[in-house]
């Protein structure tokens, strides 16, 4: 029973990473859709949009049985209530993806924008976020994910560049609002997908460490109880 | 035992709809920034936000404590894990409604551009939303969910009203754009709260019916394994 616990366990690991290596790919193929104007790298984005679906509802189903069927111990608990959340996470950064292609469809037909220039680098840093994350939850790695919170400054930092350049173009170049608008949310979901990658980190260290660090918590402790407070 | 847990189970439910309560008063405020251009609306979002945090990471201690003691029936079990799943929902659909306040704010010191004429409607639709779907979830009712389900579509009509209200009041009012921006966000926040509430409401069908309506998976059950394909 137990070493069969351990293989399930094993194959929800592999699931999620494959999860992850997909919506890797459907982020690049998106922002190639942006950067060089590919219009085949559309069609594969919504394909692979439809197995993420069916990954998440699986991978679901699979923490429910793990819970029910084995009543795990209270770390291994954590870890699949973790890898629950994960997998959210996961469905919605590559939905993220869809949005970025959705916008670049409307893109190709007009003239590129210079400020676009900005996005691959965006992309590198959010594709490498979702990886380290991923890899650093199912590893247990408290070190990679919060080296993965860390790179979260960067991105942000380029969102801001990217919409004071396009706010200012848009001043002068009338005809080109609507294509600078497109351009100023892709740069938004790609700031989102580092966003859900950092959620991601958080759960890590929240599963491993048994703290919980989102909303940084520990500057909290001695604030009121929230139930108290919300009376 | 089974009293206990039963207690504790009512007791999960009202927390739930306390922090539903809260979100939907930080949406209010937001959007009262927005319209009634009332700056001592702005603090209670920030004040609330700080106790919705505390209040998702005890309500994620708390299902993970149910499961841990209690080794609840699959039912049961199907329900806490729908309780994480909204309990992170409701945490983000806050997040939204700061979103808001912070673009807000921004607009505080400008003239007033009239397409924020449709953000009340926007906001009245989805704190319905956020309201009725909890409702639902706590009291396992479907027909509401379902319900939920279908004002989506009126909340991203608005949007797209907007958005081309707005695009085209950029190309003549040049030194209103960064103004029009904000408020372009602003709607989009708001349709992303129907979006959690829409979220909430799936997870509610699928915790009572054990049917999975994400992502219309009724369509999908012939499609080949995810994983299989993702090999």
């Amino acid at each position: 029973m137990e070493r069969h616990f351990d293989e399930q366990l094993q194959e929800l690991k592999n699931h999620l990473m494959k999860m992850s290596a997909m919506a890797e790919i459907m982020i690049a193929d998106a922002v190639k859709t942006v950067v060089e104007r590919d219009a085949d790298a559309v069609s594969p984005v919504y394909e692979r949009e439809e197995i993420v679906n069916q990954m998440e509802m699986e991978i679901d189903e699979t923490c429910l049985k793990l819970i029910a069927l084995h009543q795990p111990t209270a770390c291994d608990l954590r870890f699949l209530m973790g890898a629950v959340k994960t997998n959210a996470e996961l469905e919605r950064l590559a939905d993220e993806a869809v949005n970025i292609v959705q916008k670049a469809s409307h893109l190709l037909g007009m003239p590129q924008l210079k400020p676009f220039e900005i996005i691959p680098e965006m992309a590198t840093i959010a594709r490498g976020m979702v990886r380290d994350s991923l890899r650093a939850f199912v590893n247990r790695n408290v070190t990679l994910a919060r080296d993965v919170l860390k790179r979260d400054d960067r991105l942000d930092a380029l969102k801001s560049q990217i919409a004071i350049i396009l706010t200012d173009f848009m001043k002068t170049e009338t005809a080109s609002i609507p294509s600078a608008i497109d351009l100023l949310f892709i740069s938004r979901y790609l700031e989102r997908i580092g966003d859900h990658a950092t959620n991601i980190s958080e759960i890590t260290i929240f599963v491993v460490e048994g703290i919980d660090i989102r909303h940084h918590a520990d500057e909290k402790r001695s604030l009121q109880r929230p139930f108290a407070a919300a009376e």
